[in-house]
């Protein structure tokens, strides 16, 4: 096994990155981890068992969602289902129309899936976004034509936590006929309550790891009627739409972590804007550290700013130091020299993006966590730009301190 | 949880369809179950701690098949992995050629697979196989043309257990410039060593669960230098080429379970052979029961038989009863009521499929499990034959029976 160990007195603000597994959650799953391990697809008594499991599993993520059984889909994650989503619907919707629109904002498992189908002949209205990150419905509007098959548009933003204005979003949509929905609400399940009839959407992409389930396992919510063609061929498991041994236990482990997080939403979520309020202020009190995304239409848990004249990945390397595990933005891009391709959507420059931290706090996170985060963080800014402010006034020390 | 039970003494001969996590692979992924749950793409301690377990994952999986590190792509499965091998080739060479070939005894991930590219101008070449399941080597060099790009080919069938004359198969691509090798190994890698060096191929799929190792996981080995587009768009995981937040704990426990597997096939296969061949001989004396696939060239544990005047449904249900876990032939295929294609393939009528049984052992199956099926199988044909026989004389027992 791995040898370095984290400090247990690390507090964990990266929640949006991925969650904890739940230890309830892996009880749940361990039956199916060891006695109960047959092929659902195999007609003996293991099989069966297994079945039944599964079957459960569906059942109660459907109930979660308001949904059928028979509409929801298993996958190997938030990204699979995005792209069985979009491609699934553009390929199966290309006789009718090619156009495809979306935001400037949204998850890259959604932005380079419709750049895929670009190649094919498809055409992708990527809409602008206001300084929030939020869309316009009168620019929707505008994009909607007789050529439209899909919308898909992100419930909440998992770099800035700016949740859309999906109703009046929807209601535009809705107006023409033949459009399908595809809603990315990975980054939204954990926290807000999620109803695909009232939110009266096509299709919906979530991801188990953001809310303390196993990594490995998404589902795509798929409403009775939507065609769709499968993008993953071979075996006739989930109903021919995508084919592979099913993984029982995460779809199990999925559809108990989603049932506790939605049971514990309307507990959970003001106690964490409550905790990220306190943040949010004692950051934004320094000078240039500015909010980025909605100030009030945010996930809960959620805070977002550019600190300026300051490194973002300097900063998380030094928070690290100092016991705090946080993010630039989306740990899907890391390693990439390119600017947020978010933040550069809402209008900030790409020298301002440097400077951007992200601190998501879950239902784990505890009163404590925050004291030290408060601690510790705004005075980390401080030092970091005292610190570059120095290596400016002595270029020679740059090298030693880049 | 599900509230029905299986009766602990079950014998379990159904390892080709899946098989139980081991114990050992469950203990090496609880840490990344529990405390080490970081997304790999985060910089900080969490992050970093997952990926080094993801990175020794990948270096352990690659030693096991001789690869190097960055020649593994991990996936959701072993459908997953040949999705991505043969769609990921095929668009990859589309400007060099369209022809590719394959046999047709594969997995319906492979010949679904070649279906759907199909629709895009891929000109798809199915080879026949001869009584045995095996493909001629002269056939497939008459196949291959200038303009093929891939041939797709599986180490071990897992209807019949037939072992490709790989080597011979290989060296006749090896003659034409250009052509990818993909090379479906999930059923075989529990039991044949894997060393892709030796082996000479391009790609190579396998799937955790057929060894031990969790269910949602699978491994694509992609030879240095062989071009594949991706299949899943999104974040820049597995170096661009599968994007999706890693299943870590399933990563991790892939490559421990591979590990386990390949360091005991030595000892693990000829046992299994020797009680399998008790099996096979006690059903073959039996009248009007044959061997399918070939009598010496095939896995250890795999056994199949067409038993005449039975059918293979009702063999499974009343072998359930009597506390044996069996099957007619892939799981992947149930609920279908087309018949095998792989014992089509061989050249069986589909009056004889039906009589189709597979008994497929693991390395947990004991002595015991032996002596209990070789007491239970064959007398069950035989009562089924006399019920069916009775149910002729008597056409009105027929619905009763049915």
């Amino acid at each position: 096994m791995v040898t370095h160990t984290i400090d247990p007195m690390t507090v964990y603000l990266d929640h949006a990155a991925t969650t904890p597994l739940r230890r309830e959650v892996l009880d749940a799953m361990m039956p199916l981890l060891t006695s109960d391990f047959g092929n659902p697809s195999s007609v003996h008594g293991h099989g069966r068992k297994a079945r039944a499991a599964l079957d459960e599993a569906r059942e109660r993520l459907a109930r979660g969602l308001n949904a059928q059984p028979r509409e929801v889909i298993f996958t190997g994650g938030g990204s699979e289902a995005i792209n069985l989503a979009l491609k699934g619907v553009a390929w199966a919707g290309k006789g009718r129309g090619n156009r495809l629109i979306t935001s400037a904002v949204e998850h890259h498992a959604v932005l380079h899936s419709m750049r895929h189908l670009e190649k094919f002949g498809f055409e992708v209205v990527v809409l602008p976004v206001d300084r929030y990150g939020r869309l316009d419905p009168e620019q929707l509007d505008q994009a909607l034509n007789d050529r439209t098959i899909l919308v898909s548009l992100m419930l909440a933003n998992n770099e800035v936590g700016t949740i859309q204005p999906l109703g009046e979003l929807v209601r535009r949509v809705r107006a023409h006929r033949g459009v399908a929905i595809h809603i990315d609400g990975v980054q939204a399940a954990p926290y807000m309550a999620i109803d695909v009839q009232e939110m009266d959407v096509d299709l919906l992409s979530i991801a188990a790891h953001k809310f303390e389930g196993p990594k490995g396992v998404g589902a795509l919510y798929v409403r009775h009627g939507t065609i769709l063609l499968p993008q993953m061929h071979g075996g006739s498991q989930e109903r021919f739409r995508r084919a592979g041994t099913e993984n029982v236990a995460g779809a199990y482990g999925m559809a108990v972590a989603y049932d506790l997080a939605r049971a514990e939403q309307v507990e959970v979520a003001p106690r964490l804007a409550a905790l990220r309020d306190r943040l949010r202020d004692s950051l934004t009190a320094l000078p240039n550290v500015e909010l980025t995304g909605h100030p009030r239409k945010r996930l809960p848990g959620h805070l977002s700013v550019i600190a300026r004249e300051t490194d973002g990945e300097a900063l998380i390397l030094n928070l690290d130091m100092a016991g705090i595990s946080a993010s630039t933005g989306s740990a899907c891009t890391t390693g990439s020299t390119e600017p947020s391709h978010v933040l550069t959507a809402l209008g900030y420059p790409e020298e301002e993006t440097r400077g951007s931290l992200r601190l998501t706090l879950g239902r784990t996170t505890t009163d404590a966590d925050i004291e030290h985060a408060l601690a510790v963080v705004p005075q980390t800014i401080s030092r970091l730009r005292s610190a570059t402010a120095a290596l400016v006034l002595d270029p020679l020390g740059e090298q030693v301190g880049a």
